[in-house]
Parts: structure tokens; sequence; C-alpha cells
């Protein structure tokens, strides 16, 4: 077993709050009123408003590209004020802070090394909590104290079953792979469920037709530059999953595409 | 009196300037060149083009969360390079930078211990200062060298009598509190010129019934996640304002209600 | 001939990604793994997907007032993944990281001391390179590495042939000039390929009548507030150039203007 990591003095932010209020804003103040040497980063604030499963996954894609000691705040929060569980954790040598609503499930998902608490210690609050505002009263001034050496134990208590959250896996056979679009980025590139060794493992080489709505593929592309303008294409994408796309425009806009889109790829003739 | 603040190395950005274009840049690049240790944080850079009020808003909202010492620019400036004063102030236990156009109404109002100076010292301007850009050639430097232990006094001349906005302050009678939405935030949340103080002490558990726009409420809560999905809510938002939401939608889309919409509370039946 | 500059710690980000997705964050992760005092400023991650141009326009009208010694990593890279070429270059007291497509052509044209390396040495890239996100896997690193004090000799080869950026050049004679719309900003002002040195060398105080669409202009102002609310007005902008505006409102409205719009300026009667 390893030394646990320590705190590196990074904070990173992801929410829903977009970035036209002030929310983050108050966020970064609390945090900076407690430790003045902490280093901000924003991952995301445009999550789109309440949607856990996009800020999961941002906050997956993310976090493997951060130093160990890290600290990730991140705040998607649609039950805030009700019963739902506040958590801090330990895992992957970084720290996550925020509501146990599915946030971190693709963070938490099988790893051994996962250490959980609820954060129920108010002395690691802001001395007022709102009942609608716990980034900013709760989980800002928990994740400064974090960075300036707090334990977790000193947190709350420990727990072992974090909320999960409803994740599609893809389906594989021998002659078909079946697997969704999960996620739309900004150039309108699909993201699939499909991870590159999943797809690998059953691709190894074979002539294959892929099908998502109305597009039919049946040709692996290295990287976007490598087809026409205006051509579909399939690739391993950055983040590590099967990808469509289009050269120089949007594949959500061209096929009308959005999370939960299913994708079939067969073994060809 | 309490000694006057030092700054903490803190400044705050608040503007009408968007993300899409360098002007935020510049200022960064032009606060960094003067003094590179200082740590700089965005409040907002969404106010709607040249709307004073919003600006004044936010920042409002967002200081008080901010560390003595703070120095907060903020640059909503539709009078740049007219007979428009430019200001610096201490109040607060923190440092304020920006056109004297009301902008800081909300912070100066009320405030005791209030240091106003007129920026009319060249020596803490760039070298050039346009006519269209006092962000950036104008404020920016200025803020630095305040963050750097320049004093108020070697600014400009001090003065008494800044820009105030016009304000709408609730009505409130035995009976009946009537106010108006002052702000929309970006999850479609309503919020109200009644502040909390002002609410309870008129409210006092009292039955009520609350009508905005076509809608009527008969109930205060505490949070978000008491209401069913879809249910409009009334309650206290973390800004200390009553607030109208709608849970898990946008209150504002509901009810097509935008800033100036009158709201009215009577004593229930 | 000066001496080199040498990196202040200070990295500037330029790019298409936007800032829905995590594609910024990863750079920013990237580089604090590697230089944890690096200090990181956003000049803009809202270019338009893959618009090189208002790339290059926004990164040459940023950078001047950064100081001495920056980094500017810039990524808007359609080619990403093939044969186009990576560069870093010093010039101007300055650095800039990127692919070679022109994004660099404002900063690089004209300037007599220009250093350029094409990065081809993989110890300063990621362990992987995708053949999709550059910006993450070879820029950020490299980035990194110069703000540590690496060496331009030790990333690659030099060269002496960067890709050059189709720009449009006024065209002057006595009684007529005539240039076009290059950039629309946030506010919807036109700013226009005509430089300040230029007009002015041109106008002389002379009466002028200028045309762009349907609209006609015989004055120059100073700034925005000269104008009635609502009034087109011409006046030398912030960036330098002359520019096409409307008091309180947007000028690329009124005139459904956009980039590319040509403009005339003769001489009046």
């Amino acid at each position: 077993m390893t030394a646990p990591p320590q705190p590196c003095g990074l904070i990173t932010l992801l929410s829903d709050f977009g970035v036209r209020d002030e929310y983050v804003a108050c966020l970064k103040g609390v945090i900076l009123g407690l430790n003045p040497r902490a280093r901000l980063v924003d991952l995301s604030h445009e999550v789109p408003p309440q949607d856990i499963a996009t800020g999961a996954f941002i906050l997956a894609a993310a976090a493997p590209y951060f130093p160990a000691g890290t600290i990730h705040l991140a705040v998607v929060d649609p039950g805030v004020g009700t019963g739902r569980r506040a958590l801090a954790a330990r895992t992957r040598g970084q720290f996550f802070v925020g509501p146990d609503n599915g946030l971190f499930h693709l963070i938490f998902a099988g790893q051994a090394e996962l250490d959980l608490v609820s954060l129920e210690n108010p002395t690691f609050f802001l001395p007022q909590v709102s009942a609608t505002f716990h980034g900013r009263d709760l989980f800002a001034p928990v994740a400064a104290h974090l960075s300036l050496g707090a334990d977790l134990a000193q947190l709350g208590p420990a727990f072992r079953d974090p909320v999960r959250l409803p994740w599609p896996e893809p389906a594989v056979s021998a002659a078909l792979l079946r697997g969704e679009i999960i996620h739309v980025d900004r150039f309108g590139n699909l993201v699939t469920n499909v991870a590159a060794g999943v797809f690998r493992a059953w691709f190894r080489g074979r002539e294959v037709e892929l099908r998502v709505g109305p597009l039919t593929l049946t040709l692996l592309r290295r990287t976007y530059g490598e087809a026409a303008a205006g051509e579909m294409l399939a690739l391993i994408g950055s983040h590590g999953y099967l990808e469509i796309a289009c050269a120089g425009d949007s594949a959500a806009a061209r096929l009308q595409a959005e999370p939960g889109l299913p994708l079939e790829i067969r073994q060809g003739e």
C-alpha cells in the first residue's frame, strides 16, 4: 500500500453555475480567504443545469491530467439542502469534494483504494450554511481546509456506499458491438461509451460496418484531418473512446444526434 | 476607528467585456506586468453590455465572500472617454476601482467609512490612455499599483458624492409587501429586491399569498429540493433576498419574467 | 542585439476549445503537473471553431500587453495529427507555441529577430501523443518545459518559413482608402484593417466620407460616448484600427455586417 497523497495546493472547480452570475467567484473568494496560497483551475462551469452525468463525464476526463494531490471540487447539486449526503474522498492519488449524487461515479468506479467520508463536521463549513448554496458554504471551505492539510477523518464519518450513476455499458458479442452516444462536445463530436480498449479488443483489424442514426461508416480514421472537408468519420478520440466526427463541421448537427443515440458496429461481409 | 486594510494581493475582475475578445486578457497582462505576484479572480465578464445595474448586483453579491484587502476592479463603462469620473475607493475592508457611474452604488450605500478618490494622476496609468478602453489603460494599472501598496491619496483628490443608481426599494405596509424582480440568474431563478431581513420582519410566520405575474404561491420553502419537479416555489435564496424558483426548471422561462416585474405579498385570509 | 528574453513564469492560453468541455482544463493540468509555479492566463477559448484568422487577430491584439518572457500557447488546429508542423518561437521578447498554420502570422510579420523551431523532440511531449489533441499532449508540455527554462534549440530543428495567413491590406490612394471589416467584437463593434497610423497619414484632418454597407459617415469621433444613443460612429478603437461602432448598440447588428464587408473612405467635396 502506498502512502496517501498530500495536497499539492491545486484545487479544480467544476459546476453547473455558469460564469454569468457570481456563484463561482463566491467559491473562489471563500477558498482564498481560508488558504491564500491555493491555486485554482476551472474544469468547467458550463455543465448543463443539474446534469449530473455530464458533470461526471467531464470530471473523469480531466482529473487524470492533474498532478497527484490535486483537490477536485465539483458541484452539480439538484438535491442541495435535502437529505443527500455531502462527501470528501481520497482515491487515485487525488481528493474529491462535492455532493454524493453520482457526480463522482466514474472516478470511484473500480477503485480498490477509496476513502470516503460524509461531511458532517461544521467546524469546516462557513459559520452560516444556507439551504441553497452548499458549494459556497460547505464544499468550498472543506476543499480549502483539505488543501491546508485537514485530515479526511476530521471531516466526518467514513462510509462505503456512494451513490452510483446509471451508466450505459456497451454490449459486446463476437459479431456485434452495441453502444451509444454519451457526450457531445463543443465541436459537435459524438463521444460513445465504447472505450478504446474495448473497441480494439473486439475490432482486431477486421472489416466492420458502423451505424449510428442515418450514417453508415466502414473506415476507422486516426485523426480529423485525414478526412475530406465535410466527411463523416469514426476515430478513437482524445477522451479514449470511439468517437463520431465530421471533418470541419459538427457531426451532432449533421446527424441531429444527442446523448442516448444508439450505435451498432457489425463485422463486415 | 480601525486601521485601514492592507492589500492582500488578490484582485477580482468584473466587466461586460465577455470572454470571446481579448479585452479581459489585456487587463490581466497589464496588471501582471506591473505586479507579477498579483492573484487574479474573475467575478463575471458576462454582465450584459453596458448594464450597470446588473454589474452592481453581481459585485455586491460577491464582494463579501472575498478576504479583507481584496481589490475589486469593475468596468461596465458606457461613458468611457467622456467626462465621467474614474474612482478608487476603500470601504468594507476592501478596495474598489472603476468608473463612477453607479456600478459601486450597492457597495457604498450606507457605509460610514468610505474613502473615495478621483483618478487623476497619470503616473499610475499606462503611458498612452486611449479614449475607448480605460479598463486596460487606466483602471487595470491603478488596481495593480494599489496591490503594490500605492496610497489612495496618491491617485487623485478625494470626493464625497459618488454617482448613485436608481434602485427600487420594496414598499412595506402591515398587510402588503410590494417589491420587484431585480435579477435573473443562470438557472432562471428570480431574485427580488426583498431582502431576507425585510421579509422576515414583515412575515412573522403569518399565512401569506405571494403574486408575481400569473403565479400565486402560499408557501415559503427552505430549498429547491423540497418542491416536486416542476413546482414553482418561493424561498430565501443564497443572495440573501426573497427568490422565486422552479424545482428543476427555469422560473424565468415559466413566467416569462424579467427584471422589473412586480411582486406582491399579501397577508392571507 | 539584445539578450534573449527569459521566461517570466506566465503562460497564456488561446484556443477554439470553448469552456464547456474539459479540454482547456486538461492543458492546465498538464502544465501545472510539470511546472507547479506557472501562472496561467486565458486569452480566449471562444475563437470560432477552426477559425485561424480570428485566433491570429486576438493573439496579436493581446500579446503586447503581456510582460517580456510571457509564453503564449495558442491552439486553433484543424490540421491536428496531419503533416502540419508544430512550432515554438521567440520574438518580440516573448515565446509562442502552437501549430504552424498561420495562427502566429500577425505576431511574426515584419519581425527581424525571430527564432523558430519545429517541435520534433518527444522528450518534451507527454509519453503518449494522441492523433487528435496535440494541445494537451504536445503543445502544453512544451510550453511548460519552456517556462522551466528549456532552450528552443532542444525542442527541434530551426526553420524559417512559417505558414502565412492571407491577410487583407488596405488599398491607399490620394483620394480613396479602401479596406474591409476584419473582426467583430462582443459589443458589435466593427474593427477594420485600416491601422491608426495608415488612416492618420492619409486623413490629415481633411473632410472625408466613409461608406460601409448602407452607412455613410463624415465625422471621426474620439470615443463612443461622444455620439447620441443609437448613433453610428467611426473612431480609432482600442485595437489601434479604424472601427465602426454604434453608441449603446451593436453596429454589426444594425448593418448586418461581418468580416469581409468592404469599406471606402473618400476625400470629401
